[in-house]
């Protein structure tokens, strides 16, 4: 080598290969976040389309199947047919139940057995055999299911904002879909990281690919983050130009919900809409949301260049990325020691530090926080919203 | 959780993961079924489309490249050039063999090396080098392969039912297509398994679909089984309206064989067919058939809505489920440990005793059943067949 | 079995598993050659589309990004931003670097971050934070980067048949497609196997798909090789009609690199072209070529049948099969245990033999052949070429 030569520093070599923190990610039976997730109701459908078709789904890294009985009782089986394996995807929906196509034995949606119409008198033993199943509760239009220890079922919460309805409100569920897909490739804390992530708004989706919400939106805050006990509560001050403040916030709830005030901010009101992060499994998810609205009121999205994600050409993509972009752009799970947190970064430090010391306690026997076993216990109390305020 | 609340049984919650048994189902070489299998003959491919063109194969596990030299002789070799290991599916036939592109050396279709044209005096040792090759003979329309140990090669059977011909009857040989599927995507003994199991055929194709083969198949049978020696006989009786009753006789022969009569009843006589489920490797499989027949006389199956099976909708598939639905909705390899058999799954049970009886008697160094080595030997008998007979 | 059966031999039954040799073809961080790989400069890009716009690429098992800064630099980083792992290929190119499209962390081409705007201050602390890189330099048309130890940076290799130009010559770079295949899949060692192995032009070349090149180079050549130091240098000589006599040299360089003269033999000279075979990792290369010529004028290549490779059906494949169907033919990664080499592989033995002995040197701590860390060394020698000679 030269002997003036400047050796390079920082170069990408010898460096140590990344891992993620599976604590924070697993969602398989279990694992000990897995745990933590089955101590909650989830959604897994919308009561719209849980039909007499059976669904096949996955949540939390379990196969099932969705389907409703004749009778208007959801039901969520697991596939393989108890008798001789077969998927019960391909089953016929009975009055009673769901009936295998291969040899009839027919499930109800509690999985007994009900008919072996093959077997000496329907089957004399049928009462032995249960097809594994789970509870699903139907509410704001979504199918919640339990997937927990049946000792720890809890009840199905209450939310303040989609219980206070006005005469002509109307609650709306989705199964939203983010940037042209229902099922998003990657792990579901990448989106849950997100929320409490609040300073991204000004850059990703106020400068980088122009201002995709609205001008207010992409000014710079000022933000502090609150301890909610169930979560973190993020609270951003934007000055505006009459003086005013737009004070936003937005709250992450163990385990997996979220309530974004509307980005448009098209009033300024508390926040009327819950959504939820599902794990699909340990690299995908999706977003449920339960919404209260007037009929016909639907929230304003700006979209690049007017075209939707799937009509986008690649350079397109990589100029007018969105969440989609930034949250799988992490990874199918991001690689948490490479990660150099910041002051902005405290809100996902607080909620990390949460869910970990959730996940702990179910390990240790207790139950986790924001589970109630009351059914009279009132609406669970949120603050999230959109307010204009002096200050 | 309020005193009063039901807790609930049965759940999917806490499920141990269920399991395979490979020691059925395994294919490779060196494996106790794959070990089985090797000692039977196998039907590899078509005399019709085994030509000059090399097709590449794949058959209990292992690749291959079917051809036939310019001089007629079918060859089965190993695909990669036991040069530089180019695959010889891009080699040239010649009369003698199967050239390899890249540097042209020929082979035989017994690996004999015959040329190496860059070499001095085209290869002085080449008879030093020998392609990895297989026996094939030709019978019936079909390629027959054997995989197995050298000194143990049996004779090629043959088969009453396709021996005992009228003067104008043909045998046609089938690679048959299921579902839509030339290779279908789970394991051979999802097949085999259905073979004895005559009981799926009034729930699947008899009330589940409609009536997919005629009414009479649609009739719940009386079934009892039958140990043959080589394998299992289902004679299934229905009682018809007029009396008569329909008995029906389905065998099953190790390793892979089934002789099942037309489902479409056509005529009341013994099976005219034989077919083979052939392992292309664990979690994959097709079906070889040979068939006596008048020419131009083809088997009649109903089609749902007349649609082939491409042609329908995911919907139509859950609607209309076949063979090829439950087989492979039992997934690639199905979850033995999960089953719950039945007085009904008897045929099947026997069926696999016999399997893991004989893989363990090869494992002790003894010949299976079925296999053997006096060409002068008379065409196996067969029982299977639709009969109507007054009882 | 009958007494007088003669019993097969040399069948492809019990034969063993065959392994590669991954001393070999191992192309990560941290393996034998892939430490002797990452001591030379490699092509990663054309300086044409080294763009505002970053290119996703993969070098050595390595996913980078590469970019242009407005300013004109090329940078070569890794993708995943440091601050939270988000890929920087969604990233936005600013004069002085490349802005994460997330949280707007700007790095410069050395990894410098510059701003970390939502932070106070744009980032008290961000000289702390380096996203890895790795240093590149532009010649030939061509984006050369050193992803090894930077205290073992040498200078950028000049070349003579490209340094010696004429003042109407241009230098003209290329990322070849192959066989309608940028990034073919299989093993960069296939390929360079290939280079002295000059005894299959006549075969795969020559008469196996017709004559791909000209009549002269479908003839069988006499062939010696040399060790020319750095690598092998493989002499052909044919014999041609009128009594003179085609001398070809064809060379192959450490680690990568291959000198192959037109193989149309256009022009009887120094081979005007230096090319790089690029591992993108162990089952994937790219060839990336820089040729020296006047404008306009291109090599000729006969195409069977005129038609392009993609639209060419599966039996034109096997018909008509060129370097892509023989090397890729060779599987991912060849299984060297099966290999029968022969006298006409003498090349490809000794450039086998100079790969390992260097990946051995380095692993000692030595420099490997070939790399020059005084930037006033004279540009490399070269004797590729077509020649026409009398002997």
């Amino acid at each position: 080598m030269a002997l003036d030569a400047r050796i390079d520093e920082g170069t990408a070599y010898g460096r140590r290969p990344g891992t993620p923190n599976r604590d924070l990610t697993d969602t398989a039976p279990g694992t000990k976040m897995g745990n933590l997730l089955r101590r909650y109701w989830h959604p897994v459908g919308l009561t719209s389309d849980t039909t007499e078709r059976p669904k096949a789904i996955r949540v939390l890294s379990e196969d099932l199947v969705l389907f409703r009985d004749k009778e208007g009782r959801p039901g969520l089986l697991y596939p393989r047919c108890a008798h001789r394996g077969t998927t019960l995807y391909y089953g016929k929906v009975e009055e009673r139940g769901l009936r295998c196509c291969y040899h009839g034995w027919l499930f109800d949606v509690e999985g007994h057995c009900l008919e072996q119409p093959c077997e000496p008198e329907a089957g004399r033993h049928r009462d032995q055999v249960r097809q594994p199943w789970y509870p699903v509760e139907e509410r704001y239009g979504l199918i919640f299911a339990y997937l927990g220890p049946p000792e720890k079922k809890p009840v199905l919460p209450r939310w303040d904002v989609l219980e206070e309805r006005a005469p002509d409100d109307v609650i709306e569920a989705s199964d939203y879909i983010q940037s042209g897909h229902k099922i998003v490739p990657c792990s579901w804390t990448h989106h849950f990281d997100n929320v409490p992530d609040h300073y991204h708004v000004p850059i990703l989706h106020g400068s980088n690919s122009g201002t995709q919400f609205v001008e207010m939106m992409s000014r710079m805050p000022k933000i502090a983050w609150e301890h909610t006990g169930r979560g973190v509560c993020t609270v951003a001050r934007r000055k505006l130009d009459d003086g005013k403040t737009l004070l936003r916030r937005v709250e992450a709830i163990l385990p997996n919900i979220r309530l974004v005030p509307d980005p448009g901010v098209s009033r300024f009101e508390k926040s009327e809409s819950v959504s939820w992060l599902l794990p699909v499994d340990d690299t995908h998810y999706m977003l449920y949301a339960a919404i209260r609205k007037k009929p016909g009121w639907q929230r304003a999205f700006t979209k690049p260049g007017g075209k939707s994600w799937d009509d986008m050409t690649e350079p397109e993509h990589q100029q007018f990325p969105d969440d989609y972009e930034a949250q799988v752009g992490q990874g199918p799970i991001t690689l948490h020691s490479e990660e150099h947190l910041a002051t902005t970064d405290q809100g996902l430090v607080m909620l990390r530090r949460l869910l970990l010391q959730q996940a702990e306690a179910v390990a240790e026997g207790k139950d986790p926080v924001g589970v109630s076993f009351d059914p009279k216990a009132p609406p669970d109390a949120t603050r999230a919203g959109n307010f204009l305020i002096d200050e």
